[in-house]
């Protein structure tokens, strides 16, 4: 649970194994203070040392989900006396990317309104991506003279190599039925009740799965995406030998056998 | 040929350079026990040291491709006396899969029904995937409490990175369609007769091409995956020079010139 | 500007920022020669290097874009003294295509006919690719004996890995409409003026985008290919700063907050 920390820029709820963070800074449409980045990982942090939280759903306030960073804080960071704080700021944005796009817990962001470059980012670095059909991407950074830098290896993660290319040269501005094609969002729907239906469906369906197996896939699914498969084979045994012997892999094989739901499924 | 093997858990035929591997455990759904595995190392192996072969077409006995492990044979793997059968009789599974995906024979996967874990992971390792509009893809392992671990690296060559990811964190089901939709299969059937005419097809498509020249591109193909472009340059050069001069190239484009088909063509 | 340099297999034509680039040999669909390499090298580095050119648009001329390697000069250079004559051009071919991909100038090809063997690579290599309805993808190469080397590594870029594979494996050919679900282009258009029309609305979207950042963020993409997100944090963060706290940055941010045009846009 998360009930110590005092969120402002975030607000929070827990639904059993399921956290519900939303980005809450609606008059900006969430637009990414560093306050918020700071937010952000410390309710990713204590949900992964919680023992309760298994998927978070990323949100955001008012229609919108993100609009990228907030050019203010960028302002305060040139005016300070840091070395580099433009650099440094950016670093921590970086490693909130990196933290979501890694965390062995589920991640679920569900986007409507303005997802711009670091909420177009968030959005890449998610393991599922719903999108209300209001939902507009755009990477404005180059237009702006500016680099999406800390996201584009979520970029590349999600639309592939070619495609980031392509959107970074252009400006790219994508409506949700061709973030659908190009399979940056996962289901698209056309009002609220809709989305509610599928999110509802997509935490079903993580949660009928086994929360160590979830992270230790997706630990070895990064590893493939930078490593010939044969060097991975070995590892990959030890893998399905710790969970098959395991706890959960003798409940899930158990409760199969039986015909029952496992101890973990809703 | 493979006829000095006795082959129970396959059945296989050779016409021509093609190979027909068809799992044949129907009452089971095909899946995949130990005697399978080995004996699909056996064909593969035999099959590339006959000189004759060039094509490798995987299919399922019985209306189904291939239900994944047996998992009697992993409660009889952990009875045994192995300090760790699971993880040995897995690496086994590992080393199917990485022979299957690289090796420098075509294969052509024509799958239906049941298409789940292991079956998965192969419909991925294979060059070109068919699909009867019956087929349906599982990935149940983390649903188990299991960890979809030597497929993991297929997932990702075939689907890239960030829908290999999402199937598994979801315990990902697909229908033919949708396999088609993110090009885990290249074509779907509606009946028999078209699944046949798409494999004539396909199968005339690869005897077209030089098997030298096959082997080596999809030698290169795999570099290219983990490497610089400017780095393979040089490799690039001596392949193409090689085939260039070599009796398939000499003869692949001494036949363009004179407008016959090379002596490889069907 | 070009203007120095005689060009005889390419036509050229400077409009603004925008070098346009003709494959000029329409007499054998745009084949390419050595001649047309070393042009097409020679015109890129000028335009790297003029200060003025930000957007490299390649195009064949007389309805083709381009049918591949000139099977004569290979032909002339198995007669040559040189040691491995045809590893040697080869790997010519490998550099254009390797610079063309790598520029820190945006890349778009419009094409249409033909586009075969070395000019599918230079279409996987560009950073947007237009399509007539009547272009028609070929890899013929495997066909004829030969490998498609030097382009192997864009086929990966832009195709994916499994798809690249099956093309080569199958010889592959694909019309513009399948080509666009590929993403091998990102638009089909029906007519000259379509194509034009979609061409001026890229240029545009591209104009609008500051030249440093547009090199920056492409540098970036690359790297993040291969790497691991965490390992590129500090990089990013080092292009961000550069590039906020540079005249683009700063240009691009105040432009914004003053409701105008930044000063590189059209």
């Amino acid at each position: 649970m998360n009930m110590a920390v005092a969120y402002r820029a975030l607000s929070i709820r827990q639904d059993g194994g399921v956290l519900h963070l939303t980005l809450n800074r609606p008059e900006v449409r969430n637009a990414m203070s560093l306050a918020m980045v700071d937010e952000l990982l410390a309710a990713l942090n204590a949900a992964e040392a919680d023992g309760v939280t298994r998927v978070i759903v990323l949100r955001g306030a008012g229609g919108h989900f993100c609009a990228g960073a907030d050019l203010k804080d960028m302002a305060a960071a040139r005016a300070s006396e840091d070395s580099d704080p433009v650099a440094h700021t950016n670093t921590r944005f970086g490693w909130l990317c990196a933290e979501f796009a890694r965390t062995p817990l589920a991640v679920v962001a569900v986007v409507e309104g303005t997802v711009m470059g670091g909420g177009f980012g968030l959005a890449c670095a998610a393991d599922v991506t719903l999108a209300h059909a209001s939902a507009s991407f755009r990477l404005p950074e180059t237009s702006l003279g500016l680099v999406p830098a800390q996201i584009a290896p979520y970029l590349v993660e999600r639309l592939g190599f070619a495609e980031a290319k392509r959107l970074a040269v252009t400006g790219g501005k994508l409506d949700a039925r061709t973030a659908l094609t190009l399979r940056l969002v996962h289901a698209v729907a056309d009002d609220e009740a809709a989305l509610s239906g599928a999110l509802a469906n997509v935490l079903n369906d993580i949660l009928a799965c086994a929360p160590g197996a979830v992270a230790a896939t997706k630990r070895l699914i990064a590893k493939a995406r930078l490593a010939a498969p044969e060097s991975l084979i070995d590892e990959a045994a030890a893998a399905f030998s710790l969970a098959a012997q395991g706890s959960e892999g003798i409940e899930g094989t158990t409760a199969f056998l039986q015909k029952r739901k496992p101890s973990w499924a809703p």
